[in-house]
């Protein structure tokens, strides 16, 4: 990507992740804006780039912004951060926003959308990822998919709307399945157990989808609609309504899929 | 295990994965028994070993009686399982049924309870495997334990009360977590997008927890109740009440913790 500046709007997990990312193939990120100086700061030493908390101070001079804000900021600070860079392509890395969130007085618009979890603890490895490409242009495309080249194996074209049902499965695949993590963290800390009983099932667990459908792979109690352990259960979440009404909410779910 | 003989009652997933397990170690099994003759037969032959589908015809002879059978079955077969066997150690496998399980008539009570999800067409390794046992002697522990070590490294005593709310922990980790990998495959199917696409997000989902907290490594719109993102979703979700709700509810439960 020699000779294209490249600018990151943001300093969240996500532009961590994959600002990191682009630093380590020798892309040349030349400024970090974050509206908190800390995070833009850290951010901006690491990749070795300016850094502002101003958006009237981002550089005008970059051909290519990738915005990673969350979905509300980026519509709120939108006018700020798109004022006098008519002539560059703006990106944002949104699963959920389509292309169509840029103004028609972006004249280059894209979208350059990992999809993964970040968290700043943790550094991913690109090369695998799933990298979601879209622009209004032939060449910007182009563009896009050769910088995301850079960075990961799998890179492909999708449409926003593709992308918005993508994002959708990808919270059931991700955040919910986290989630049903912290809900038995949570009751192993009532039961004074240890998480780490539970790391080589749920290991297995993710591995078994590699190989077998979800829907072969699935085990346990509900998918036989076993009502004595099942009960069993519900008794012991009986001071945990919430846990009880996903229980038998998932189980119902399982046994009739 | 030298001189202890074993018996495998019961061959479905379970089953077929410790008896390998134990075939592997050179442990002897002498014989399986199982309802369904194709099963007995298959595993039979996998781990050299005589088989039957008659309850009565189960070799009375033998040291230890592992009974991997589904709870109802168990419950049904038991008078046929255990008679003429008063001499032997019975150990069960299941996470949800007590120790208490065994009448009176069964002078060795054992349970011999790995903490992982197996199917069929998949071996697991169960060196990483957790292997919780419990029996009402301090000789039959001993036994039990020892015999688990051949197979395992993580070896641990446990009661049936721990037990149960391990195993309902292990439902929302494994059985839940699989769920909403089924539900994300059912929404791809219908989208006409590969489910692959979904594969490193959650292995890295699923590697995250070996860091950090499941509570710390959340992401995604519920966690900041991002209401644009979750109307949107719950719009696509309109033919589909049942994942409507499953969805309306997780995203509550991850906002509250």
């Amino acid at each position: 990507m020699e000779g294209n500046k490249i600018i990151f709007i943001g300093a969240g997990n996500l532009a961590t992740n994959l600002a990191k990312a682009f630093y380590d193939q020798h892309i040349k990120i030349v400024q970090i804006y974050s509206r908190t100086e800390d995070s833009a700061k850290t951010l901006a030493e690491v990749v070795n780039a300016d850094y502002t908390t101003i958006p009237e101070e981002i550089k005008k001079d970059a051909d290519l912004y990738i915005v990673a804000l969350k979905d509300d900021v980026l519509v709120e600070l939108m006018p700020r951060i798109i004022a006098g860079k008519e002539h560059a392509l703006m990106a944002h890395t949104s699963g959920s926003l389509p292309l169509s969130i840029w103004p028609d007085s972006v004249k280059r618009k894209g979208v350059f959308y990992p999809l993964q979890t970040f968290s700043k603890q943790r550094k991913v490895d690109f090369r695998n990822i799933h990298l979601f490409i879209e622009s209004n242009s032939f060449e910007d495309n182009a563009l896009l998919e050769r910088l995301a080249a850079c960075i990961s194996n799998n890179v492909c074209e999708l449409s926003s709307e593709k992308r918005r049902q993508l994002h959708l499965a990808a919270v059931f695949a991700c955040n919910f399945t986290n989630h049903m993590y912290a809900l038995a963290e949570k009751l192993l800390k009532q039961y004074d157990l240890p998480f780490n009983y539970l790391l080589p099932l749920i290991e297995e667990t993710e591995k078994k989808v590699h190989l077998l459908s979800p829907r072969e792979a699935q085990t346990g109690p509900a998918v036989r609609y076993d009502e004595n352990i099942i009960n069993k259960h519900l008794d012991l979440l009986s001071d945990e309504p919430e846990m009880r009404e996903i229980y038998q909410l998932i189980s119902k779910s399982i046994h009739k899929l």
